[in-house]
């Protein structure tokens, strides 16, 4: 049942409060706060266990897990204690975490970054290998015609221009490894009918998109309730203020114009109508590793009142993202033993941009998530 | 299918507010923003329908319906227009308005209650009646043993002293008078195990308590997505500043506790444990008929990261109590048609401190009551 | 002392709002709630008065005044039973407001623009006129040689291209009709070399820029209060979330540049340094006159710990911009009566940009206020 | 020039924290963020300086300062390498930190606390001792007659019934023992005539009350702006969430209402009347050494228009407080050298509840501490 966990941006903050985060558990070191598998009603119902995931990826930059760990613990993300407790197992897992192949042809990127998972798969005598995308947020692509059919693809990923962003490249190379695929970023990944192609082709599942970890989590609840009361949004306006490598690179037009749509789909979707407003979404490198969000929204209630309400999201994104990292992976790895293939509809709870018509409302996607989480729990365990 | 509505409190802001959003809604100068029943997935379902609806009721003030409108107008809480365009609708529910009965005995004042509704039943040849107290908040009454059984609180109604408090004695008189009774008040009204069986004898249902109109509405959403993430909620305090004739009743340290313990009963409900904190409630007449609510919400995550949420609500209460009137009083009616009797738990959707063991977070509310329309729409309308 | 009030922009909800303002004190119909003139410890001191005030002007729209007023009463801004009281006093204003002239050279405009000022003179036999531009933002203009000489712009405005932009031309006229300029709005205005050299030369005063309102008069207290606690602000963002005429055109990105880098230089000049973070400003239409700002201010206290403070300011602008007009109006009248010429550098209390090398901490300016108006009292008057 | 320090409460957080401040400044491992004497302007103005402090004090606790500077470090108060590099010196401090005597009549009492100053001096040759009292808020005390008048005063101290409250007993020995008092709670301390008239016969000064660190340093810059502007302030309410030692205190009802009396102080004295509101203070021991306190003003403007204004200020008490202590305790002593006697009202500027007929508007008191600053500066330095 040992499952490894092959995280995109694997020293970036979100993987490396993960792994901190998953060794501390194991050792008995913290409890699994924030963990959604490890609540009252879910607890030991899916395999592999937070105990059974084993860690490696791939990342651009080459700072030490331990120095990350420390500047992490310096951030207030981690507990100093912590860090020192680990620092030996997260040497091991520094073994396997390897700089991002670049080859010449993508196709040549693929194979290399295939030849990764399968090193790591066969180290450890894995199970299985989930590649969760937890790099930082890449512009819309523009469009090409080998997008749409996995036959073209393959052949445009030989020649010399690129063909994919990186999040579908990595996604790509990670279905032809035999590896389930989660997007936890508003990038692109699997969502190519060439990439979704390929996996129902290798009977894989994938997940995603843009892991769901504070206002737009606020918002999937805020807004069925205006809706279920019949109550008319108005306006509905937002700003993120947030530092760290995200906010940096968020603060680039492309990718902040991608995260932004991400974060009001939300509302259409869950009202049947778009209020007006927009979401801002500004860098401060001064707040760390931080967000504040604030939103406002103005109603119309009986006769016309008007009425408003706001809201202050103070989180540590990391914090709130690392504990999803782990249920994911336990939850894409039961799927795909299960024999599920193509997107994992029912893990729209995680999402904020999620696969599928799905609902929105956080409600609704508790009770699909709880029916995943039955049907993938062996009989004599549920 | 004409449906007397009768509200203890009829000359009150909430009470009005309905009156004249009804007549409004009826004669096509206002849409029916804040009606459940008339959301999309919800219209046409339930009959009675607002047109069918006929107001009369109780109160103790005298001051006349036209007047107490112009007030809500100049508080914002209607459009003037609207107070001018339906002063004769106004004037003619004038006419079933009387003032609340009070005799030496409480069965006496009984009898009077009674012997009213029956007369507007009659009058208006109403197929049913229901009984809605929107009058201000009681404080906990003292307990008394006539409390517990239907036959001896007979006994003790009519000696001379008093044995059940106010919205107590309008639930039994109106149970007398085989009126379903509706509490929109955190105060006792069918709370007594002798008015349950009563209830149950007769054959009529009952609902209560505290309609949810804005803060706890918006925990009731909140406390559930804590819960469902795994976050663990360390503190939640909040504060309600608010003006108005509720305002003034909420001051007096009685009403106060009863409302702030029924605001508090959904942290502890949908977590599974109570934070620390408290909600308070403050008198401002200046603030009319607006409350603005704020609270503050620190909850902990993954390896204990601290993290914070504020929200400040800003609503006014008759504007959102008013629609909510009309939705339980069409919604008790055809139970009342479809045999039921008893608590209708399946209407914990609209209470703060609902009846029975109901789920307290808003999503399962509001199943638990699509479930209870469907159960109660005629079979060719469903 | 009856004195004229021209108002560029005088169909506008700022100068619609101030017209019936006036109108309203002089009638006892109104407390004059927002003018600080009217204050307990300066009434009484600066003539003329307020009933003393005349009031035209010029507009590019063609909506009646009372129409304006009608839209103001229901959007809340001003009581309907005013504008109703008020309505002649309106229609005769009417007569003075004119459609904002047009010639193909602007040295033309500029004379007919001069010749409106001479007829509202000359009509009520007005002791002198201010005018005021409440119009809305400019664009930072292109720069251009002539702004820097009085001869050189003489000599450009006669050509057929535009030289100034219409908040500068304005002013040429007004200064060239021998009437002090206020400028209310961050446009140009008087702020090119060639016009102070105008004023100058004509012995006339002149005050600006961007009238201080809401969210930047509370940062003018709240950075002092920072800085004499010696706390070191590490970031201050805010959200400007407004509707009615002014939003729209602020969602022109010229304008609001013009608008956010106005609202941002308190922040360096009290501070004494830039702290991370800027101001956005959003237009949604479904607010109407009223502005929603909130502000994030992050700071480092003893021994580097981190805190934090928020506010949410919810403002009527034309209602807090109102009555500062009329303060205006007669602080400029009565130093142009008193002999001064150029900046009038002590009402920087009143404005975001104030004009010359002042305090930016409202306590200084309303220090720098009070002796101008000691400055300005008759002597058996103050 | 070397002075002492005394401190009532030497263990509490507070005291701890200015401690570790001073000595981490001397050492140049921090900056002196928060010292006012240190901002730009009134640098090396006032002697001594925050070099030549000495810290010894009194509390009835006997938990070592170590382990409370390690408490403070894990509160995320001061920084843990801190604490570790000044373990000597603090350790060091210890011995002039003694438990507060008791004796059956309070006339010994106050004479063992005078023997313990007037060792403290001795043992460390100190030219002068402040005492400043940072223990817990007291209640109210009952009224006395020996309050009124030093010699009753003196004749009731050695009887067995305590006649003074314990921050005026300190006060009372402090003054004995030829020690300047500060106070910086909101308790009596010498707000007792009879104290006051000790004082003026010994030649001492005193300070006081109450330490302005958050919310009502932020009411003390508003409340002028909203004056200022003419601006009606309707209702202004708040609530204070905090944990730690005081706020477990100040849930006392004594206590808290010594204190919200102190915070609403400022508002009547700088708007020139009471607007409607309270101030609450609710105690959340999760918040630990955080302050989070919401305030809401609701306004008049122009022809009556409603408009409103929220704050939230998330500060760290202790470290708001310790600087100033520092800067009282060096100003005190400047003022002592100077000949100063009887209360120094200058020092409004770091007090909620000043001593003397003092403006409350935080700009008016900055220039007042600028004068005396003036004052006591050596001519040779100023």
């Amino acid at each position: 049942m040992r499952t490894g966990v092959w995280l995109i941006g694997a020293r970036g903050s979100v993987a490396v409060t993960s792994m901190i985060g998953a060794l501390a558990i194991r050792a008995g070191l913290a409890a699994p706060t924030g963990c959604v598998l490890e609540s009252p009603g879910l607890r030991d119902r899916v395999r592999p266990g937070i105990g059974d995931l084993v860690f490696g990826g791939h990342d651009i930059t080459s700072v030490p897990l331990d120095k990350k760990a420390a500047e992490l613990a310096e951030a207030g993300v981690v507990p100093l204690a912590l860090t020192r407790a680990l620092h030996d197992d997260l040497a091991a897992i520094e073994q396997d975490v390897r700089p991002l192949p670049t080859q010449s042809a993508q196709a040549g990127t693929a194979d290399a970054i295939a030849a990764d998972l399968e090193r790591f798969r066969g180290r450890h005598g894995l199970e299985r290998v989930v590649v969760i995308n937890v790099s930082t947020t890449e512009p819309f692509p523009p469009p090409h015609p080998a997008h749409a059919d996995l036959g073209a693809l393959r052949a445009a990923l030989v020649g010399p221009e690129p063909v994919l962003p990186p999040s579908s490249l990595a996604a790509y190379a990670a279905l032809r490894a035999g590896c389930p695929y989660v997007d936890f970023t508003p990038s692109t990944g699997t969502r190519l009918p060439a990439l979704d192609e390929l996996a129902r082709e290798a009977g894989l599942p994938y997940a995603g998109h843009d892991g769901k970890t504070g206002e737009t989590l606020v918002k999937s609840v805020l807004a069925p309730m205006f809706a279920q009361r019949n109550l008319k949004v108005r306006t509905w306006s937002g700003i993120n203020l947030l530092g760290g490598g995200d906010g940096a690179n968020l603060a680039q037009p492309g990718a902040n114009a991608a995260k932004a749509a991400s974060k009001q789909r939300v509302l259409a979707e869950t009202l049947g109508y778009a209020p007006q407003g927009e979401t801002r979404i500004d860098y401060l490198q001064d707040l760390g590793d931080f967000k504040t969000a604030w939103d406002l929204v103005t109603f119309e209630g009986f006769l016309g009142t008007s009425m408003r309400m706001e809201f202050t999201w103070h989180g540590c994104d990391s914090a709130l993202a690392a504990p999803l990292i782990l249920d994911l992976a336990r939850l894409t790895a039961a799927a795909h033993r299960a024999g599920r293939s193509g997107p994992i509809t029912e893990l729209a709870f995680f999402f904020k941009d999620p696969l599928g018509q799905v609902p929105h409302g956080l409600a609704e996607q508790w009770q699909a998530l709880n029916a995943l989480v039955a049907a993938l729990s062996p009989p004599d365990e549920s």
